[in-house]
């Protein structure tokens, strides 16, 4: 897949090209989340009232609290005429399992709102600025003329709300609220959805999150608080590790916390360490002392050694970034 | 103040009476939230706009998390020829502090979306389908045809946002989102305002969070879970009470739960308990056993007595209710 050789549709001609298809397998990105599911269950109803043959096929399980969305899963029962990626920045995140790289060796369409997409897909839909692929397969779906239904608005909320924090963060934009009311417009069940998606956590979540909330420590004046869950806490609590990944948003969220740092430790021993930053501080930048990559505001790297050393070690890389002289922005 | 005396007004007539006035106190209610704040500032800057004399006034102070949407406090510098209430349900609700009753025993004008409110003024806006008083007054500014300037949206935002958690309550409905989307282009703050109201915790805020999630326990085959703090909790923590609002909503968020309850203990030492139901359970059922009361997915009650005492007397009534047959909806 060569970096850039895609051809870029606008929300009509990716509407054209999918009428004009048929027996079209639509992939999510591995690890799926409620964006790159929800928008493969909306498509794929989609195109079913267009009494099309579709199926989505994913290298990992759908997650539970996403089941609802019932994507006909792809088992081989059609030879795939099209393939359409849906929420996937790169052909890495298509991942290996399920038999997916046989059918990512040429990607025909692709939607999505990463502004880094490689332009691995024949054709994309490409809109950094969107909040959510959902914000632009609604407007595609819209283009098919097919009638957006409770199911297919419930589908396409779930993208909008698990990408944006339920309209919290600062991907959030206008057009992204004037979809949000169209969704609901049409039916969404948004009271269920918003219970399901951000207001139940197991109980295994909530032990680990106990753990870990007794774990806090400040450092550095006040300016980095940090958390960590050893092996052994994760594996007691019987959390599922995907369930941990919002954990990272609790230290940067105490007041005056300018560097919030979760650790937790990987079945190998060695620690995965979450960066996440208040504005003006590049989480990358501290993170790529140690190795690791990301984002300006949440980044992340591995560290081998004990939790001292693993401490120690991003503690004083987040001193540097801290005391270096602001760049002006 | 009889009870539905009150002429409703539509927004444009509510406009009018604004326009038609000067010297315009706008009344807050007690232990104020982000709507009443926020309406009592954004009306006070759209009346500044038209170069009327105008100011807030309210029975407790402005909390720190809303100091900047900068109301211009009410010190007595002009006669009232005009008294406004925003957000205010009931006259019980403006309080009593700073003077306020001495400006309750007429209030002109009320713009609310509260459904019970008491039809204390002589000229009432009453919406009570709208997320926060703030989507009311948005169209009154603008039929006002005050433009809403940045500092405006953020007040109002603000009110939106707090009133709906964050788009996250039942109470978001599809011109929840519309308002939200038009605030964001007359140039709201929001990611700046998502952070400052939804994502920054004092640290004393954190440990008694700390605290009571290291009290949590399940009741009744985990139908129920249960936090608590003590007084002395409380106080070692010197958290700010308001603070610990938000935790009521944690038991209930967990899966399988169907009544999360929350025991503060007062300064008197009483317990005050506050009942979150999931869907199909009467939370002021059980508050009114005790004789508390509430709303059907959010009520309280207080008790005397210790924390054992407290906690049997009201997981008694929980587990009858919930084992009560079910009442067809």
């Amino acid at each position: 897949m060569e970096h850039g050789m895609t051809e870029q549709l606008n929300v009509q001609q990716m509407a054209e090209k999918l009428l004009a298809a048929d027996n079209i397998l639509i992939l999510c990105h591995k690890n799926p989340d409620g964006d790159t599911v929800g928008c493969g269950s909306a498509l794929y109803y989609a195109l079913l009232a267009l009494e099309k043959h579709a199926a989505v096929l994913c290298a990992d399980p759908i997650p539970g609290r996403y089941a609802f969305t019932k994507p006909r899963l792809f088992k081989g029962e059609f030879e795939p005429q099209i393939v359409v990626a849906v929420d996937v920045a790169s052909v890495q995140l298509f991942g290996e399992g399920n038999g997916v790289p046989q059918y990512t060796r040429h990607v025909d369409l692709c939607i999505d709102h990463h502004a880094g997409n490689s332009g691995y897909a024949e054709f994309t839909l490409l809109d950094g600025s969107a909040a959510a692929a959902a914000e632009l397969l609604y407007e595609v779906i819209c283009a098919m003329h097919v009638e957006i239904t409770p199911h297919i608005a419930d589908c396409l909320y779930t993208g909008l709300s698990t990408d944006t924090g339920c309209f919290k963060f600062s991907s959030t934009k206008a057009s992204t609220h004037i979809t949000a009311a169209k969704l609901m417009e049409a039916g969404a069940h948004v009271e269920e959805l918003n219970t399901l998606l951000f207001d139940t956590k197991s109980r295994e979540r909530m032990e680990a999150e106990r753990i870990a909330r007794n774990h806090l420590e400040y450092h550095l004046d006040g300016r980095c608080a940090l958390i960590y869950l050893t092996r052994n806490e994760i594996e007691q609590s019987r959390v599922d590790p995907a369930d941990l990944e919002e954990l990272t948003s609790l230290p940067i969220s105490i007041e005056g916390v300018k560097v919030g740092l979760t650790l937790r430790q990987q079945p190998g021993g060695s620690y995965r360490i979450s960066v996440r930053t208040a504005k003006g501080v590049d989480a990358c930048a501290i993170a790529r002392r140690l190795g690791g990559g990301g984002h300006t505001r949440a980044a992340g790297c591995e560290l081998l050694g004990n939790l001292d050393n693993a401490k120690s070690a991003i503690l004083s890389e987040v001193e540097a970034v801290l005391d270096a002289p602001q760049e002006e922005a």
